[in-house]
């Protein structure tokens, strides 16, 4: 880890010494061990790199993640596994074996099914916990890899009731080492967990998208930030999101299927509506399920922790004209700053034709009109 | 309108001489109609205030945007309906009855109910041209109301092969007054347009949201920025979804369909992956369906208009650690003005226990490394 710059975020992210032993053997180099290598690396530890791939491996040394193994190398205090999702449970077993004083972990988004195969494999659990990292990257590959990727992300500990206490203080060890957070949950808890956070929001984000193909371009030309914000993680890449979803297929398919049967709830509803003709003659019980719906659905989101892990909060939303040019929207927040108020959110739109944006700024409640006052006393435009 | 500010968005919208001709009668004075009085009333325009509700039109009234009706009027040349969509069709049947020399428009968000509903009144469709101005806010009311609030959004003209060209050119004027962006859709197309960019994804975000209401905190505590965008726009009102909903049925009904043949066809992927046990041994035909999923997504969403109405950029992100503290996003974005960098696109995040953002950075394609090292060279903390 690089040493923070002073003035800068510094402070509240330097690491404390690090807790972990190594040497530390990081097996499979792309984005997340590469990056993993480059962290260790700074806090002044020796990790050695395996990669099937030996370009990839070399890269990975090269960039400073690392360094190659040599016959008389100690032996590996701590395996890191992070190979693709559906070779980790073998990947982890070959290494629980050759290496038997080493304790073993994983990155892979999946922990059930990496469970099953060791289980298969008859492999020693009591020195294998498993872990889940939330952070990654559109980008792959060890050009990729950063030391800081995983500085203030919840690493999911996934330990097993074989697992030696030793062993699980190892992995939350390294979380913290590399400026994350440590949360330990189980194999199937986390699987349930990452279906309903992350892979049930990701198919149905590519299946709204997918209804985009074949649209009129008139009617993109339509679009706002409600379809850009449910779409944006539709552009996730095909084969990792296959492996993914076909690895934790036993946890994301009731989610699935409760969905499906809502959604055959919404389109009965609309069938008796669209057949009742008019708006005014739709039947009650029609309507009751729409409403229903979109109730549950502002009950959902409304548990979805905020900033910090606190409680989800309703801000105070401001929106401001800004020019499209370098330096307004600094000059905008530059102003909050200079009025004393922080910025909670904020999010961008653009004019389709014009060149000005639209900042919503969120504010925590109550600030907003004295934001607004600040920001008119300024010269800025207030929008609706 | 208010006179923009010297050195603010003034000139970017600053609109010319009005093309409307008044008196121009507002009915239903909630956000939208209040927010047509406004800017009119800031144009010089003499508008008449009309609602069913007594204190909601005094309100708007006292706000600014308009006057009440008095004996010796002189009759309107246009006429606003700003109703809730159950009941424009109505309304606006009224009006061109009442007011047989004025346009009439409405601004209700479904277009083919209304029309319908004109048509059996036998309605004078000559006078009538429908519109959709894309603009809203959380709020609602006519304290909510902004004559800026149509500012830079799209405003759909919707006219009928009955309407005159005289009344759909002050429908366009009216549009072009309030700073909006005037486009022409038939109802149809309309109707299906917002049916897929907004009406199936508030649908899909409230179904997914809705899965959340009995998770485990645990499992909510890894909720992202993927779940977070996914599910925003769930918190939409239950009362006017399900109004919107029920009136857009005919156009909605379709591409819901189509997305639970979709949704089906992961399913049943998803249940011959999970059957067949481990990953490895998942037949072809179940990744063959989920990968064309994400890939149907990825087409879609590469079909969204990016900023300005351009083609969709892939634009270069840089992700930099913030501290949460005010002023220090100004004082990034003012490095990043400085270094001559104009930035496309913001999304803020937090990590969820430290008091530190992370902001994703988007910049033109290729000026990503440049950003890059003169962050750096500033002295911030550029993150994976």
């Amino acid at each position: 880890m690089t040493t923070p710059p002073a003035g800068t975020a510094g402070p509240l992210v330097a690491p404390g010494p690090a807790a972990t032993r190594g040497p530390v053997r990081v097996v499979g180099t792309g984005l997340l061990g590469a990056s993993v290598g480059l962290a260790l690396r700074g806090l002044g530890i020796d990790v050695v790199l395996e990669d099937p791939s030996r370009v990839t491996v070399l890269l990975a040394r090269d960039l400073g993640a690392g360094r190659l193994a040599e016959p008389d190398d100690a032996p590996p205090a701590l395996v890191v596994v992070a190979a693709p999702p559906d070779v980790t449970g073998d990947v982890v077993a070959a290494e629980l074996t050759a290496h038997p004083e080493a304790v073993v972990t994983d990155v892979a988004s999946v922990k059930g099914a990496v469970l099953h195969a060791l289980r298969e494999h008859g492999a020693d659990l009591a020195r294998y916990v498993g872990s889940h990292p939330m952070a990654g990257s559109e980008r792959s590959g060890p050009t990729a890899a950063r030391p800081d990727l995983f500085v203030g992300r919840p690493w999911v500990v996934v330990g097993t009731p074989e697992s030696a206490p030793d062993a699980v203080l190892a992995v939350r060890n390294l979380a913290t080492d590399l400026g994350a957070t440590p949360l330990t949950l189980g194999a199937d808890a986390h699987d349930a967990a990452v279906a309903l956070v992350s892979h049930v929001p990701q198919v149905a984000a590519s299946l709204v998208a997918a209804r985009l193909r074949d649209a009129d371009p008139a009617a993109l030309d339509l679009a706002g930030q409600g379809l850009r914000d449910v779409t944006r993680i539709a552009a996730g890449d095909p084969a990792l999101w296959t492996s993914i979803l076909a690895a934790n297929a036993p946890a994301v398919l009731p989610v699935l299927r409760e969905l499906a049967r809502d959604l055959g709830a919404v389109v009965d509803a609309l069938e008796e509506a669209g057949s009742a003709g008019t708006h005014q003659a739709v039947p009650d019980g029609a309507l009751g399920t729409l409403a229903a719906t979109i109730a549950a659905g502002n009950a959902g989101v409304a548990r979805i922790p905020g900033k910090h892990g606190g409680a989800r909060r309703v801000y105070d939303v401001v929106t401001v004209l800004v020019p499209d040019r370098p330096g307004e929207l600094a000059r905008l927040l530059t102003d909050m700053g200079n009025a004393g108020i922080n910025l909670e959110e904020l999010s961008l739109d653009h004019a389709p034709t014009q060149p000005v944006g639209l900042a919503a700024i969120s504010v925590l409640p109550g600030l907003g009109e004295t934001l607004e006052a600040e920001l008119t006393s300024r010269g800025w435009r207030v929008a609706g």
